[in-house]
């Protein structure tokens, strides 16, 4: 992905580069909603104490363009039922809405659904995305170009979420009358926080679980988000975000020179060594990006991301920065490749880091990647001063010429506040937006109530959508509270739909 | 148009004119919203006696397709601006979300908008729905296949208004913090009321205008609509509802000879003389839309409509219907000439009547029939029972493969309920539905209310969309109260837009 990024962009060089980090900075969003949502909500390790989730799995026709007739076809909507626990005609429906994934790996892990079907009696109901996993609208050529890309869009996988609710209450016997509640994280956060917004009769309410839908153009600064991972950083350790600041200084100068490379590559055990100067900016982008996930899965127990983590693994990785302004470039460098490790080797497996090794599948990510250069322009910088990265403006014109390069398309800035409202939530109802105080993403939510029923929850010291994972014996008490709090919400929407006329 | 159907038509006979009927049915709406629209409200007789409207006309550009990338070109949508009352910045700005047709004349002939812009300081603002009027998105070439009317949809068309809403707020000096209204009669009226449904941020309310937004399979019985057209002829003189049923079959037994056909076509003193049993069918469906018609314009006063109309028109073609159980068919039919020309022929000036002259301009009805024949599926049934018109079931098989032979595309039956949620309105606010008593399209209205800011308001005594032209010493006082209500409602709007954070 990144070599196509180089390779398309028009003016090489540095400007590639910028372009490179900006969607390595929207990548994070689908770092986190495709590797942590797949990969560490209830991964392996907690996963094996729970019992095995059970599910059945269906196939829903629909249409390829739900908003155009011209062209007709159809394709294969996967959607993964669960109705052990949905004992009675009109009992309610959980129904995730799926993000940029694979739709098991989310059935898979959302314990949280799991955990709650019993107390309400719920179906559950996991509808994939279309232009993921097995919901391919054109089959193998559905990335060939963007001719048979067009039809992914939040819009209408929206549509396909409406469409398949429809068709559930109509043939699902004993769901006419059922209350439907969205359920979502990160962009799938945001996908059910917008079922409830456009389609509200398909809805009763959404679960918007650390979803910024508030990330984009004039909402909130682009500095918020990274601000926000230095702050987590500042917190984990003495020193750790003033050390990770300089490093990158260190990191030029010691780059600059043939024996600085080696010295690099040698002390972070690169697989591939650094041979050059863009090879120096792709590591230190590498290492930023590594920073921000873990921010992002800075969970209280141990738990599987890409790599397995140890509990709080921000303070772990501090606990290898804590040098005074005394230190030398290499004893600091010495300290940030053993913090590296922490993330990339905890178990001591590892023989060498991978500074391309993020990807966790190309065909979630180059979807992520167009959804990004169309409708999901999600603003980020940094400005080294509120955050502990290297000053990077936002520059939507390298942007969208990347985009252009890549894909044959360029991305409309204002669409998505056009389309979904912007920070003007005052017409909407029975929405939750939780966040955790340590995802940087948080930046980009919702963290103050609209009205009273379209509420935030904020777990100060949670992670990426920590309220949706398994609950643990570890997790903190807010997060304890917020699950309660969202059960409650979903009790009084399910009654508020009885009562309805 | 009715050529090419029977020309499109697969089966031929009598099943090609089911069809017919059925469009002629679903283009009822069409020519109530272009026909009276443009014609009616504030027609050139009351118009001479009022202020010319002023207004400026810009142009903006709009993406030809909102909700794909692939397709990236631009059309000019024009919409009209009028400020003259708008003396201060903040002020609020009806906005008229145009339907299909002519932006200038639902401009100059919203009678209300122009009359209660001084009493609110409003700017008003007329948008034109693309491919009608002057806003093509191919020019020339936009009704020339399916794949250039592919953009034709009132998702577009919301699209577009909210895309403009917000380039008016962005660029109009002091219109940045306006609270904006949709305001919209007919499939206008609709579309207002989907444009606070769908993007509650770009408008604080609408007024929907005898919107039939109900009129979708499944939420209203088929019949409603002819029953109430049949109501009005029978409240509006002694056996005249009865007279018309029983026309229909003493035009069969006539139209069953030479003879025959030759007396109806002298008696209706018919342009095009009658040939043959196909020719008395369209006969049928001609007088069939006559007297729909004239139930939808059943307004108080003299006012212009394709032809100009007494006031009360239903009243003075029953006139002609008051016969009792003992009159001949020739008789009965000699009456029904009489009534047929109150419509025609009430300025006496008519020399022949034209069966085939309902178009008023191909453009418009074209791109209704490819509406009705993609989302808005509208079915229309007739029983001989409840209403006065010939039994008539509504088949969605034979109307969506006229579709497909005019447009080479299928219609959706399902599609608009799952999209705007069907009759569940519960979780919007701030929409006035009004629909009038005489009104065959208050039949797929909304005529109660549903919580304390989606509210109906009903005048017995009115036609379509009678609020929203010009007042008239002959309103009946129910339409005044309605006016003065909406003007209220507005008012309430703009204040709770105003306390909003």
């Amino acid at each position: 992905m990144e070599l196509n990024l180089k390779a398309g962009s028009p003016g090489g060089g540095m400007s590639a580069w910028k372009v490179v980090l900006l969607l390595v900075g929207v990548q994070c969003l689908h770092v986190v909603a495709l590797k942590s949502q797949l990969f560490t909500r209830g991964d392996a390790l907690d996963y094996s104490s729970r019992k095995a989730v059970d599910y059945k799995t269906f196939y829903l026709n629909q249409k390829i363009d739900h908003f155009g007739f011209f062209e007709n076809g159809t394709f294969k909507q996967r959607y993964l039922v669960a109705d052990q626990h949905w004992h009675q005609a009109g009992g309610p429906i959980l129904f995730y809405t799926g993000n940029e994934g694979d739709i098991t790996w989310f059935c898979n892990n959302t314990g949280f659904m799991w955990q709650v079907a019993e107390e309400l009696g719920a179906m559950l109901v996991f509808a994939e995305h279309r232009y993921y996993g097995d919901s391919m609208p054109f089959g193998p050529d559905s990335y060939s170009d963007s001719k048979h890309l067009n039809y992914l869009s939040s819009e209408q996988a929206l549509a396909d979420f409406a469409v398949l609710i429809r068709e559930l209450k109509g043939s699902w016997p004993g769901a006419r009358s059922s209350a439907v509640i969205a359920v979502g994280g990160s962009y799938g956060g945001m996908l059910a926080a917008w079922l409830r917004m456009k389609y509200p009769s398909a809805v009763v309410g959404a679960l918007a679980a650390s979803a910024p839908i508030w990330q984009f153009p004039g909402m909130v600064p682009c500095g918020d988000f990274h601000r926000i991972v230095s702050q987590d950083f500042a917190s984990s350790g003495p020193n750790c975000d003033v050390n990770i600041r300089r490093s990158w200084g260190a990191i030029d100068k010691i780059a600059s020179t043939a024996e600085g490379l080696a010295w690099l590559s040698g002390t972070f055990s690169l697989c591939a060594p650094l041979k050059s100067r863009p090879d120096s900016v792709a590591f230190k982008e590498w290492l930023q990006e590594t920073w921000v996930n873990l921010a992002m899965v800075d969970y209280p127990y141990e738990a599987s991301f890409l790599q397995p983590l140890p509990a709080w693994p921000v303070q772990a990785v501090c606990r290898h920065l804590g040098f005074d302004s005394s230190v030398s470039d290499y004893q600091l460098l010495q300290g940030v490749s053993e913090a590296a490790r922490v993330y990339y080797n905890h178990t001591g497996a590892t023989a060498c880091l991978n500074t391309s090794s993020t990807a966790t599948g190309s065909l979630g990510f180059l979807g992520w990647y167009y959804q990004a250069c169309t409708e999901m322009v999600m603003p980020l910088c940094t400005d080294g001063v509120q955050d502990m990265f290297e000053p990077q403006a936002w520059d939507f014109q390298a942007f969208s010429d990347e985009c252009q390069a890549l894909f044959g398309v360029r991305p409309r800035a204002s669409w998505a506040e056009t389309l979904y409202g912007g920070k003007d939530l005052s017409a909407h109802s029975n929405i939750i937006f939780s966040n955790g105080g340590l995802d940087p993403w948080s930046g980009g939510g919702v963290t103050r109530n609209i009205s009273d029923s379209v509420v935030a929850i904020v777990i100060p010291q949670g992670a990426h959508h920590l309220d949706l994972r398994y609950d643990n014996e570890r997790d903190p008490p807010a997060v304890r509270g917020a699950r309660a709090l969202e059960v409650d919400y979903f009790k009084a929407w399910v009654r508020q739909a009885r009562r309805a006329p």
